[in-house]
């Protein structure tokens, strides 16, 4: 049960409706996902947070499925099970294969892994990491 | 200062040499960095980390650099200091470009506020995001 | 299922009934939630952090409701479900209302969000923020 | 070192300058922090993380303190080192007191370590915590 | 549901078969945990994984008890809900009684909290603590 | 720098004293670290936590080398450098010796790394880990 009221479609605002709109156009999809549901009961939040998705998650210097997996991959380090679920559904709908995912989920596990042996141990940061600027 | 001894290539017992030869030869530089002179302390723990890298990050279904990338979303996620450097270099010895890397943090900082606005609400997972498996 | 046995008020030591009674009756309710049951599994953590919680949420130089706040804010970020449900309740308890809540998940999400940015960039801490003491 | 160039007022385009001077003006204050020289790297995210921090940070149903003590137990939560100095500066700069910083690290605290024990123990929800929806 | 399917041990291919007898054979049981079923999804993790599992976990300078205790540890840290039943299982399957677990617990609770006070204060190491290698 | 002063012995009061006093008396050392003297800017804090340090840490249904080594995996996964730093020393103290130091940051490390395996893959949990209580 989520802490807030979901408004489904036919109960919201007209603003969240047009977000709502905006999303199923963008994605080509006719439904919208729990999440924006949970936000519409704030709609400050609700417009915000579509907007900053819009941005950071369009096509630019990085990949749309790549920035999917980066996505996922902060998800499963957080456990955040609705995050996991629904960022792995879109990488997959984007075309993330099996052996994809088994990859981004080996290379999540080991990340986790050997930055607690640097923690653990103290390594120092050695200068040739140090980036230079003029 | 690490918790333990780094061991120079020079100090090194002959079993740590060889993974170090095969961490030089592998990425075709002439230096160890301190991660793998710290795990020298340790024989067991330095050949099967290595061993698990090089598994993990071989080239596969995902680019080495987009493995790269996942590497560095755990790594600022969970904060550790020295694989946040040695990642982000490798990824940039790579190929990842200053946008890039701008990119790929704008994805890790989002997902982390909308992992938590989704734990915060208690969002249900919609079914339409729940795998099917026969 | 919880890993041990959650003691009932019937069936708890005069001891545990003891603290699940000063619990009711500094929240002027008839009922102990489970947090405390399973507690009463074993005394000394059951005494010890009652006594904690006792005092570190007693009114003091912040207000009770803020307490709350900040303890959902730290259970929003660790994603444990359990004190997200139980600390939002008691903050609404407490008077927190709707627009409240939201603007509190707002202000979780944003600063998990700015954390990745400035780990991420590795951001030096500005020479103004470092108190100083006599 | 942070990870790109950090941009001073002189050398920032007019787009990032544009921003510097608002966050200057909004603050009364005639300098700007590293956070903000180091986003100037990327104007995108300079524009649309100010705009959020803007939004979320602003007077509303919280108050302007609790908001950036809730900043504060978020950033010692995930130990970012920037974010908790630059936020327990701004909280003190609004008026937060040491009692108020020593009850809220200490609720800080102890809602980490209830977290766990609510985890470890696998407490089950309350009923009487889940929120009813019309 | 999982993320993929979870094979049975007659779906499975000979070579997870041999992985899912050296398990049982290991552990004197005639069943195998859902974890090598879903790893047996990709070959390389299952065999990668097991194969760490294995050589960490093995009697060495530490008892195997105080090792799943560990782990529990870190799986209560991180409220890998999956994690903390499988290995709180293993660990009492090893002797671990309902007093060790709950002073586990104690001490994984506290230590999250010490570590926020720490954090928060930005406490500085003592030069004491500083381990000296020649 | 820390974010409150500091009190030294000397210029601490009578009460914080003696809990300095109880700490070097108990630990046979005539020195107190930072911890402790951050700590003694909130009487309260400091009274607190160290009754809460003395009871969970002390000898019990586990071994208190056992219990530091826990509070070392706990420090480890939330990379508090302050508490790594602490409690390697403490365990130290109590004989852990350089083998023990690296099985037990092998185990934290595949621990964190299998937690996120688990989670990222949503393994549901064995029937057969589910505790029974009567």
């Amino acid at each position: 049960m989520p802490m807030v009221k979901m408004f489904e479609y036919k109960e919201a605002s007209p603003e969240a409706r047009a977000v709502f709109d905006d999303i199923m156009a963008t994605r080509k999809i006719d439904w919208v996902n729990n999440f924006w549901k949970v936000l519409a009961s704030h709609l400050p939040t609700l417009k915000r947070i579509r907007e900053n998705v819009k941005q950071v998650m369009a096509p630019g210097a990085l990949d749309p499925l790549v920035k999917e997996m980066i996505y996922v991959a902060v998800s499963v380090t957080n456990n955040c099970e609705y995050c996991i679920h629904s960022h792995t559904a879109a990488a997959r709908a984007k075309g993330m294969s099996d052996a994809q995912l088994a990859e981004l989920l080996a290379v999540v596990g080991l990340a986790n892994d050997t930055n607690r042996l640097a923690n653990g141990y103290r390594v120092p940061v050695d200068p040739q990491f140090i980036p230079e600027h003029s």
